[in-house]
């Protein structure tokens, strides 16, 4: 049987590296809910620079390299696994940013 | 002359930093691949985090951050070009996944 | 208020790690841009490896692993601001490539 495209969507989480859930960094508690809840895969990447909205406490200058690397948690998944899971995701980031968009998908 | 935008496809690869192929890591045996095919450009991206789908080999817990963190594989080129090597991808990544979206592309 | 979903475009920016604008390097010298000009937020990835239209200088072969890795500069913004700041962008590109494609954006 030959693979075929699939239509998706890939949500996207802005956070910053030194935000925090409770005892976890945000970026992990966020990783730890998306396996509970069933989601296909994540793939946290690590920015090296930026600014403003990739991370949930806001700042006016650029971050502190050291400190506050900007975080993307990339998921690829249903829009009705991803609009169940968004009441939690809100609640989590309190601030912050998320996009979406339709992607297809090949699994093979 | 003005620069245009021009539709083209973003690819995404998403393999392990540990997958191989052959006696090379997977990911450097695509960059191989799509230089030999006369691609564009490709960038390999590697997460810090991650679980699932994002490598071939489907586990059932966190990947272990040391020995096999997800990569990403990103492509920007034509539909024909895409199609054209998708037999190619689909014989080596034997698992996986892929996603495929639209972009404006502009050249300066 | 429940947070809603609102179209916005991504704009991604390809740039070599080794290119440079006067003394700073590019990829720095576009987030100073991107500040100065009020854009909401940026976040700048670095590539472990890469070839081609990836960095600002075309080359025929692999990009050399430490010395001019891809760099992703990623912006969402509205369509207005994205156009506004444009032409800067393209004179201080000279070569190069941006994506751009539209996505939908949540705060919370």
């Amino acid at each position: 049987m030959s693979p075929i495209w699939e239509e998706q969507y890939l949500l996207r989480i802005f956070v910053g590296e030194g935000d925090r859930h409770g005892r976890l960094p945000l970026y992990e508690a966020l990783v730890e809910l998306l396996r509970r809840e069933g989601v296909a895969g994540a793939t946290v990447l690590r920015g090296i620079a930026g600014f403003g909205a990739s991370h949930v406490c806001h700042s006016d200058k650029l971050l502190d390299i050291s400190h506050d690397l900007p975080i993307v948690v990339e998921v690829v998944e249903s829009r009705e696994k991803i609009d169940g899971i968004m009441p939690l995701l809100d609640s989590m980031l309190k601030g912050g940013r998320m996009t979406l968009e339709t992607v297809s998908v090949r699994r093979i």
